[in-house]
């Protein structure tokens, strides 16, 4: 019978740990603001699989006979922390056990992470997601994993509860990487649309037009065909992913991609232009927000 | 009955006009080489709409008596010299005709010769075109009209012999703009993913492992779903679209952005990185083959 | 003995034109908003040189009999805004004359005045300043010339009347081509020495204490032994030389480095930046203001 | 009386080390390759301090009964792995005594020594030099410290010996950022130097010329006022500091502008720049040869 472990119930863990539970895994729930824990208690409360789930007061509890650890913080930095300040947690782990890291991390981080563990005996893979709230409620986000495949092949069943994409991308840290390029990719793909429409706009371009050729055309991206139509020319921004968070990971990918020796001017560009939006817009803002800030500079809007 | 004059049987514009004459117009094609005319007319000459196509010796032979006068040439510069190099072109145009200019131009250059031309009545379309060898012999390529719809409403039956997407984009000049655009989010979209896959192909992450990720996610575009699996992971590279003619456009759309405005950081930076992979690959080299300068850079190949 | 036109009696040109009179030289002076031009005239009125200057009401009547004409306006369109505004102008050039445009132009403009001007039988001299409003009144201006040299030699006594340091640099154009090279420098040198004092300041070091030992190394430059301790440590942030004109110089030598084909990642981005913090700081800020926008993104003073 | 224990003889070090033992100090040397230290030993044998001098056969051997420990190694990883690798350092080291690391390091290598050498009783000063191998002959080093002053001030005599300028720049770490961010304002000093004189070289402006003009002027910088006029019009290149040691300096700074978030895309950029020339060019192309990489791009020669 699987035990599983899950420390951080945010908006995209909470979903997961659902999903954990609902496959009839033995479960035990951690998060560090308890009201948070509470909340997801009440919510399964009424379930056929509550009975097999209960709260802890400590991540160090938590861990406690688990066969599987799955964490879903916002940053390494944050696991790191969870290890560092209960130093129950280490001393609790079962030898033998999996410790998944889904947290949106940093190869570097991950890779201490994991010496950290193995040093108890517990293997550890970082896997972080993506397919957002949507994809963690119905059991479809992309699982990107970094660490031994038979690592991942141990806790495969685990993973698919909530992902619906597994995929197996090498040593620790690559789960991370992958995840940071992706989200590198979305920045520069979105930014560069944004330059490109607002010049467009003040020529006299409507964007709508401009778009319809551009996707039929070589210069489409998932910006141009999904996030500026549906959430920049309806002026809708819905927050969905802060632009904090993209900011991090594209931070991340340019990090990763300085330590592998790969000059990259538009990564790291990319990264700039990622804090000072950031900065401008403040913690609150979608990333989709970010075009706001070329708008400005343009004295144009898109739309 | 309509009379079309065709300025230019490159790659693209023969087999434009080979469309113009199989929809029944009347043809007279000229090309600055010559033989490639004479070449056209051989090609032509069992078809059955061989009878109404006709070679002239001159440009300016070329557009006497047309009512529609396509150029496509290398440059707007091109354009602009066959006005200049012959006085008989411009004294030869018919008032009312319309010219339909298919180069990938630029919009300055575009707004000068509708100005030239106006000033004997004639107007002027910039009306540049994607889709390639294919898209122009199966007439499904996309046409980016600038200028007055009332113009192209003229000349939408012409267009319509070699367009499957006619798109009136604004003013004079803007379909040359929203052709640079696309191109440069091309080349902004291409180059940063190899960037990126080179990165992770060091740190131990198959490519493709890394394009079956993103292209399910948020970072995709047409490099990371067609152009890098069908071309760089086969290094097939084969020769389509040659960088020169890239850099090109992403200098016409940099120069635009300029014009408007814009602070473009990253379309900027794509100008000058468009121009340094041209400067070392040569003028032959294909598009895609611009990785390879990333590829160097890491000492990495993307495979 | 001869007979100068000056036409723009600006903050630089204005003190240009006295030295010329102050010379002994025969002196007409013409201003596009008249009421400067006799402010002008009331300034020098008491001056031994009062009865050899004489304003004119039109740039016509002004070059009207000159041997040479000085230009000193915003932007070389201005100056050929002033050909094409004026008829009177061309045909009242005296053939042999030399037209010095002591404006902060661009290349391509003085490219083609220069070919206007030759069909009038006028030789051409771009010649932009540097040394401000102190150098101009005090005559040391550094004055850097395009042209053929042995029209400069004709002409440099007017030259040495405001010029403490003439400089041939090559073929027309190239004056404004060093002029715009230069301010680019300055931009690249105060932009990323802001960026590196921002940093350490937030990191705890002192911005005079860094710059101490900068300005005894490798890294030194003018923004950093002069401009940043003189005006920003200061946060005097004087209006010397406004940063809307700096904006245009860098879009000068940025459009100079794309038409001399020299990949320049560096300085394109320079452009972006000067536009970026001239469109959010606005016509009246000074140049030095630009680390106001570093300041800014990074949440603390450089002081 | 100071023990002074020396660690890394190499072209800058070694000759520290000499000024260190003229000063009548006593000295212990260590180098990871003995024949350094041998070598070392020879040329000393002669002088008055020889008898005061002493070659150790470990670090840990060098280490004990010093009060003032100074390295100088190539990194601040090269630092750690000699704490990491021989365990008798640490053990070996003097309660009270002062670790002076003069290496070019990194701030957060440092922080994390400074912890790890206090746990032992030992305080830590960051302390790089520059001034080169003509500054530490002459003993007219500048001395950049980042630490407590209060141990800055107990280790001042031993630093005198060699340092002309002795800068307490702030906390532990901050000598590093200095130096990084002096060296990032070179490397960006000297590259977009090279731009714009290769563009002005194309357009037929001798590159002496330019610099008469730029040095007179508000774009010089040392790059324009010593280093391309000394090393790069006369094509001498001498090879007196590594590329690959600046490119690893530029990228020390960008790492810590992007740790203080400080968005800083000339400096981020100059990274790229670096990596890319450092690897076109190899491990012996002295930083000046970067230049040669813009020339390459531009196809033209700045000479």
């Amino acid at each position: 019978m699987t035990r599983v472990a899950f420390l951080g119930l945010g908006d995209i863990g909470g979903r997961m740990a659902r999903r954990v539970a609902a496959a009839g895994m033995d479960l035990t729930v951690w998060n560090r603001t308890a009201a948070r824990a509470q909340r997801f208690m009440s919510d399964i409360a009424s379930s056929a699989s509550a009975d097999r789930v209960r709260v802890a007061s400590s991540a160090g509890e938590a861990v406690r006979g688990a066969d599987t650890i799955i964490s879903c913080l916002s940053t390494s930095a944050d696991v790191e922390s969870v290890l560092a300040g209960d130093p129950a947690v280490l001393r609790s782990l079962s030898r033998g056990a999996v410790w998944v890291d889904c947290t949106s991390g940093d190869p570097p981080t991950s890779r201490r992470l994991a010496a950290t563990l193995a040093g108890h005996g517990v293997a550890y893979l970082d896997a972080p997601v993506s397919g957002g709230t949507t994809g963690a409620e119905q059991g479809t986000l992309t699982v990107m994993c970094g660490g031994e495949l038979a690592t991942l092949d141990r806790v495969r069943p685990v993973l698919a509860t909530f992902g619906g994409k597994i995929v197996h991308c090498g040593p620790v840290g690559s789960g991370d990487a992958v995840k940071a390029v992706n989200n590198a990719l979305l920045a520069v793909n979105l930014w560069s649309a944004a330059e490109g429409l607002a010049a467009l706009r003040k020529a006299g371009v409507a964007p709508d037009v401009a778009l319809d050729v551009i996707n039929a055309s070589s210069g489409r991206s998932n910006a141009t065909m999904t996030l500026i139509p549906q959430r920049v020319l309806t002026r809708a921004f819905p927050r969905t992913f802060r632009l904090a968070l993209l900011d991090k990971d594209v931070a991340i990918a340019a990090a990763f991609l300085r330590e592998e020796r790969v000059p990259a001017p538009i990564t790291q560009l990319a990264a700039e232009l990622m804090r000072m939006a950031h900065a401008a817009l403040g913690e609150a803002a979608d990333h989709v927000e970010a075009v706001q800030i070329v708008e400005r500079w343009a004295g144009a809007e898109i739309a």
